[in-house]
């Protein structure tokens, strides 16, 4: 029987090239922060995962690594344990969701590997071949501040969207569309909703303003968007806001900010705050919590989808494993594949075919470490003047008097 | 690696000498219904489960059996995909989870026999050393119709309670204490109660009516029950009319009769109706539904403690490792075990010491088959008159006039 006690977790901090994608907060920098986390057993099986690479979850990372030295790779109890006992006191409890979580997949990695399962059948089972993914659609600069244009070119017109989204179904023949919104003016972003539909009759939408929106212009708009999207992703702020939002109409609204740790379930089931709950692994503890987040949506009559952040390829086979494992996933998973150019998995990104993934074959996640491209985005980060994402600051080289506002509009 | 696939799934339908043990319901016949479940995959590991022996759950089972070959034992989704398909169209959820439930604990315990692991540390990791249970009080005749009184002889006065909770504790070391109600009028349980307080000044006291009183029955006995008990188990009827209760006193209010499947949570968390939840995994669809149920009950911010129905060595296992993996399990455990004589599994009855449990040594579940038993128990229920349990009427045979009421008093 193989040896399941975790030797040695490593961290390995990167960056990796990320367009200048907008939304309510701003602009995204020219790298994204990221971390890449080895699980090692005493078999000497090596266990992957990827989170965040802001400077709080790589802290909570070195502090928690050492900890991990001697117990199961399936002792998920001891994992929250020491992840409890290795923060500060009184840290975020988000925090700990995205440190304990970061360890978690790489231990269901592990685990796989040292016992020849998928991470998919130890989390209930394949319900899915495929799992389906939406185009992710954003505004966009034509590149970089003092960068030349990227080949996505400028995004800030309906036209332009359209062009945009057109190109993404082509590549990748996404049928499901998502507009991040709470960038330009409500109406604007409407009527770019409106020209997707024109071109894409048959295309479920979706709209994310990032709680942009004031409840009133929310309310305003809803007479537009019913009819035209699946579900309308956090208009505006707070569960109570976005309850009124609620009570006026029967889109779903959806979320992945105000319902995003498990003390947030009650209060938005006693409100009837969002009808449809983003899931995330990342932050909600890795995939045994994001199991438990899908039957407790089950339970309560919830729909349920996934949001992502920008990721590479370790991320996006944990979200295939998840997707596939979930029977009520309810609607198609968010990605931001698409944008990325760089990998750290051998064989390079993940392919989508009809807009869908299959499983990576193999035990574990069904993916292995490409070092070559870790060290080159480890590399990157040590480059990198900033630590954490900032993406207002991003924003003002692109339009200096652009002010942060949530509401906003 | 193993292969993981179901060869095999046998059911043995078996009764135990059960002692006329009395409750809202009547009086336990002298044989308890059971179903001993084995699932073998194609190594030819054996994973064994207990449940239910209704008519009703061994239909289910017969049905549900020959539908596992072929599919591996981490997969959960296709259990359960199965065990709806082949129970009757329109079928009552309570039982498919029961009969599901009962294959999933048998698969638990075969893939970690098959893998090398226990069945605490696939549900989670061990975070206790001792699984503390309490002593279950019943009043009782001193003997089943017919026959000579057994060794416990007739509790139906406070005196003979308290020398039925000394033995208990005597021979077993249990610290909280519960007595079964709602059989006498409530005054007299009240003062048993309260005769237990005076023997046992420092155990915590549970009493459970099993919805036996009605609400203003309730209310009129909460100041003898504040500062008496630790938790007051359905003492009415329903979510609503134990909301009614709740609402009256400090005192935590438990089930394991209205909130018995996750459909009954929303309500419940909506009405504030039960506080604590006793979950059982013979009836909530096994060990995986038995951890999601006790990470919602962390989430809202609810007790949990554990059920008992009259069972053999296996479910006692089984609650033993699900009550290791499980960090908020707030009070300690209530078993049958005491009150039985038969075993199943090859060593005899687990010994509590101090009131407690270890887990059984070995992978999965770590405990086998006494075969020769199981022929024993198999040949007592083929030569049972009965099929299913009926309380009411082996009541009738001491006390001719006894009718059944909900509440009754
Ligand atoms: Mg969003
Ligand atoms: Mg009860």
């Amino acid at each position: 029987m193989p040896d399941l006690r975790i030797a040695d977790v490593r961290v390995t901090p990167i960056a990796f090239y990320d367009p200048p994608l907008l939304n309510n907060a701003g602009c995204h920098q020219p790298f994204a922060l990221r971390s890449i986390i080895e699980v090692e057993t005493e078999d000497g099986v090596v266990g992957l995962g990827e989170s965040y690479g802001t400077s709080a979850v790589l802290g909570g990372l070195a502090a928690l690594a050492p900890a991990c030295r001697g117990f199961a790779v399936t002792d998920l109890n001891g994992l929250w344990q020491r992840t409890r006992e290795t923060l500060p006191p009184g840290s975020d409890v988000r925090l700990l969701l995205r440190v304990g979580g970061a360890v978690e997949v790489a231990m269901w990695d592990a685990l796989g590997k040292a016992t020849g399962q998928r991470v998919v059948d130890m989390l209930g089972g394949q319900v899915r071949a495929r799992v389906p993914f939406s185009a992710y659609l954003f505004y966009k600069f034509a590149g970089h501040a003092g960068e030349a244009a990227d080949d996505w070119g400028e995004v800030l017109s309906p036209e332009q969207l359209v062009d945009e989204a057109r190109r993404m179904a082509d590549e990748h023949g996404f049928r499901a569309i998502k507009l991040k919104a709470g960038v330009l003016e409500p109406e604007a972003e409407v009527a770019g909703l409106e020209a997707l539909r024109e071109a894409f009759p048959d295309s479920p939408l979706r709209i994310d303003p990032n709680g942009g929106w004031h409840v009133h212009t929310a309310l305003d708009l809803l007479p537009r968007l019913e009819g035209l999207v699946e579900y309308l992703e956090d208009p505006t702020v707070g569960i109570a806001g976005n309850a009124v939002v609620q009570a006026a109409t029967d889109v779903p609204l959806a979320t992945n900010m105000y319902v995003v740790e498990p003390s947030h379930l009650p209060p938005n089931m006693a409100q009837d705050g969002f009808r449809v709950i983003l899931s995330d692994h990342h932050y909600w503890g890795g995939l045994k919590a994001s199991r438990d987040l899908a039957e407790i949506c089950r339970i309560w009559g919830l729909g349920l989808s996934m949001h992502s952040n920008s990721h590479l390829g370790i991320s996006l086979a944990a979200m295939v494993h998840l997707a596939a494992a979930t029977p009520n996933l309810t609607y198609d998973c968010d990605t931001h594949s698409p944008w990325q150019v760089d990998e750290v998995i051998e064989g390079g990104k993940l392919r989508f075919e009809g807009g869908a993934l299959r499983l990576p074959e193999g035990p574990g996640l069904g993916v292995t470490l490409d070092r070559v491209a870790l060290a080159r985005l480890q590399a990157n980060f040590e480059a990198l003047d900033y630590r954490d994402r900032d993406d207002a600051s991003e924003m003002r080289k692109h339009w200096p008097n652009w002010q942060f506002g949530r509401p906003k509009f």
